[in-house]
């Protein structure tokens, strides 16, 4: 492989020979709680390069500029534009669940939100992610104000693309995470990845769920496993 | 005095024969950590309604909308619009100080902010007033989008009012919290109170704090009543 450029705790982003380009590979670790909980998912990184590659490419052709240029169809790796990433989390929420009913414990659990809503989060381990006001993102010289609102446009359009595909194969998108990141004009994309560890996804008959829900609540690691499989085939077929 | 609309930690609003009016009696509690501290401090009530008053004033002067109608001479009493008001703090900070800097360890204590910044938390002890997006807002009906741009406007401009006027007497205000409502008509203004209990102001030669955070910190209730005098003279003169 190429020189590497960054290691995260699910992937691994190396150099190609175009400077504005590079290879994404998706390792089989998975992991929980800020990084507390930690296991390797032999092929994970396998499904969740595929089903990236699939829902960033229902993104292109909605109209969301994103990174994705192509699968390599022999790895775990995924061709995108090199982007600098900006370090937070965009979280996008349908219907209550998770983190946000901690906060609010007001809502029900599945409970449908009267709109769907942004959330900024900073990510930062050792301070737990905190969530961040508009205000803060150019406080703390993350984006400027209108790229605030840029991404919160995109954050919509986004939501509107995806939720429109998984209804067609019977799952709701309950919420999900996505990061942005600049290219080398400047221009705002989403970058990073897509699939069922950023986002939780409840087949709409059962409201089973087709996400790491099942590996942050102790399911064992078979189950994680006939989970992920599970989406891959409903996702990409 | 008249029939009672709503009691609070330090306040108590009455009816008056104009229905679009009512009677604040500030009264000489003083709490803090969410209620779970409390005292009695006399003279503290007249104190901050003649602060209040005051700063309502300039308020007023900076065409800022605010519930204001005259202070009572003989009590401590304020005479104000009538307000359904808005179950949030907007809180407004120059400089990094208090609950901030727990959640941004990355400042340092009176760091000055590269700009004024505006957040919003729920009021609701139980939950210890979680911080919220702007999203929240409408979702939890709390107001339209609209308001909530329009409270942000509102806060920045009560921020260059207040930070203009403190400069003048020689203190710096770090940060403060407003709450907004709506008259009868459904206009947004401040209502509420401004005072030491509401902002964090430094002396700008010493640094000394004219404000609430003595007796967050545990000073005596005689250090408390000292500071609450000095500010009253100070601010009012």
């Amino acid at each position: 492989m190429p020189e590497k450029i960054s290691e995260g705790k699910t992937k691994i982003i190396y150099k190609t020979p175009d400077k504005d380009e590079v290879l994404i590979e998706f390792k089989d670790d998975i992991t929980a709680l800020d990084g507390e909980k930690h296991d390797i998912l032999p092929g994970k990184g396998e499904i969740n390069a595929t089903i990236s590659a699939k829902l960033f490419e229902e993104l292109e052709r909605g109209d969301v500029p994103t990174h994705f240029i192509s699968l390599d169809p022999s790895k775990p790796v995924m061709r995108a534009k090199r982007l600098e990433m900006i370090p937070i989390e965009v979280v996008c929420r349908n219907l209550a669940a998770g983190h946000f009913l901690q906060r609010f414990p007001m809502f029900t659990k599945g409970e449908k939100l009267r709109m769907p809503i942004v959330e900024f989060f900073l990510k930062n381990d050792e301070l737990h992610d905190p969530m961040l006001v508009e205000d803060h993102l150019p406080l703390l010289a993350l984006a400027s104000g209108e790229e605030v609102q840029k991404m919160k446009e995109i954050t919509r359009r986004v939501n509107a693309v995806l939720s429109d595909f998984f209804q067609k194969i019977e799952l709701t998108l309950v919420d999900f995470k996505i990061e942005f990141g600049r290219d080398s004009a400047g221009e705002l994309m989403v970058g990073d990845e897509l699939n069922c560890d950023s986002m939780r996804l409840w087949e709409i008959d059962t409201g089973e769920a087709f996400d790491k829900d099942v590996y942050r609540k102790g399911g064992s690691l078979d189950q994680v496993k006939d989970i992920y499989v599970k989406s891959l085939r409903r996702i990409v077929g």
